[in-house]
């Protein structure tokens, strides 16, 4: 297990998308986090006092998490001095990145001189099954996006809360290194080899009470041309009875693709509910959340109400306006 | 890169099928291979000439290649005398077991005392990017399947060798483990991590010229819910132009599936398709290979003229009849 409370590291993220494990444990985990750390030329924020090392040790923490993601996720020479005066203090390492802790000498080394912890969360550390296909008791539902980090985890944890607060049976599932990182248990899809993702996802969803719903949490999208394989597997792997549609409106262009336009809700819809139905025929699409972190609170009643007249499904955004009309849907299916 | 050309291992292989690594590089790269070794009581043969490891060797052999599959992939106590000795006398070793060989320590022993190379080709053996999405030049030819082993990889094999003899430019490209024992050269996708799929793809298939295509091996299918992520990774690495339609109209359930029924051409076409054109707005489908294995020539012949008639596109058996008429819808793009 991670020691509690943490410092989280944003390092030099260019911007408050990159930042978006950090983000995640301050918005679902507080107690968890008595501060952020940020480097000179920071764009991210995720709304905690800014402390040194120093006074975030003197407040409690007692871990550096790495809160920031990069493309490609490697551990840059600007971030060293600070993991390892941060090990040298008597903080452990937590990360989610693949470029892993305990591949870096340097921070090996100082981690044993300190006799300190490197946590890899990102590390698969069981060895996961070929996808079987077999139907499984109790219920599960995933989110899909029109394109990444439009806020799946957010939704699926968003759900999963008003799920409970409704009475429902629901367990959040993680298949990234933030949900991990929040919840402690989880798969981290993205490493885990080709063959045995959708396995992986089976593994992490097992047969269950008839009345439980696995909220799911989603990667990607399957018109995000990097990363659409790994949706695939959650599609088939999740065997989904419900899929909620994930969209940020204000979005230019797919994340990291420039010359790639975001679908529409019903594009993505049109595409993943036939390949949902190939592993389980009743599935449906039963809700929307938009995420309308960019719009004023008149354009983003507007927007959800055009999406529901024009989807024919209810549409929320979870964070901003709570899930419970998606834990209806569910709940009437 | 795997030195060639090669002396092929049969081992003790129960039968034909066991052998149907070495029968494929014998079938498509006949220059790849001088001769076979078969140890006493091998149910196999492939039409080579039986050399011992000196008269291969004389005969120019640089790589002993495992071309049997045994059930478990294992690499047997009987097998391991001869594969000692040929690296003793110079030999590399290349194998798409499970078992790899750098995990027996004598073969590993043996290779580091003669300076030889074990060339496991089930692991990924470089850092793939993360894709890019970026339009590349040249043209890319895809199969895809209703199932796994449907003949992807023969009718790629089939097309690539088509193209070639009329006089167009093409590169078969391998992405999976008898592929690369057949070419040398690959990248073997089940064994890659999930958000380097796409981007190993992009790698396999650089930019080319205008009149280049790459003719890229198929895993999978969007429809095998073990596989279906590999299958999409495809598609959004490759970034094909076109598709070949894969079938094999005798299989009553999806293969390792029993209870997942095969879809028809036409609902992989309509998956398939607009999944394509994300990455490439230009994709087509261009033809249909049928694996008539199972059928009278009769059969076959009715078959193809029904799916041709169907769904108004050239189908062939490409490794029955020849594949010169995808080659020519491919000229004809």
């Amino acid at each position: 297990m991670i020691k509690t409370p943490y410092l989280l590291f944003l390092g030099d993220a260019p911007d408050q998308l990159a930042a978006k494990v950090a983000q995640g444990i301050k918005d679902w985990r507080p107690d968890n986090a008595v501060a952020q750390f940020r480097m000179e030329g920071c764009g991210a924020d995720v709304g905690l006092s800014d402390m040194t090392l120093a006074e975030a040790q003197a407040a409690g923490a007692k871990t550096l998490v790495i809160g920031v993601a990069n493309r490609g996720g490697i551990i840059s020479a600007a971030w060293k001095e600070i993991l390892i005066e941060a090990l040298n203090m008597g903080y452990d390492l937590a990360s989610g990145l693949h470029n892993l802790l305990t591949d870096e000498a340097d921070l090996v080394a100082a981690a044993e001189a300190n006799g300190r912890e490197l946590h890899d969360v990102r590390i698969a550390s069981v060895d996961y099954p070929i996808a079987s296909g077999k139907k499984r008791s109790g219920k599960r539902v995933l989110a899909v996006g029109t394109d990444c980090s439009v806020g799946k985890m957010y939704t699926a944890l968003a759900l999963d809360k008003a799920m409970q607060a409704k009475g429902m049976k629901s367990t959040f599932r993680a298949t990234g290194q933030t949900g991990i990182l929040i919840t402690g248990d989880g798969v981290p899809l993205d490493a885990v080899v080709a063959d045995f993702m959708a396995g992986s996802v089976e593994y992490l969803t097992p047969p269950n009470d008839d009345d439980h719903w696995d909220v799911i949490e989603g990667q990607g999208s399957l018109f995000h041309v990097s990363y659409s394989g790994v949706t695939l597997a959650l599609i088939h792997g999740g065997q989904p009875d419900a899929l909620i549609l994930c969209h940020e409106p204000t979005r230019e262009h797919m994340r990291g693709l420039p010359d790639y336009t975001p679908p529409t809700m019903q594009q993505v819809a049109d595409l993943a509910l036939p390949l949902a139905r190939v592993g389980n025929p009743e599935c449906q699409v039963v809700g929307i959340a938009v995420n309308t972190q960019h719009m004023s609170e008149d354009e983003a009643l507007a927007y959800l109400a055009a999406a529901e007249a024009e989807m024919g499904l209810p549409a929320v955004d979870p964070y901003r306006f709570g899930a419970e009309r998606l834990a209806d849907a569910l709940a009437a299916l």
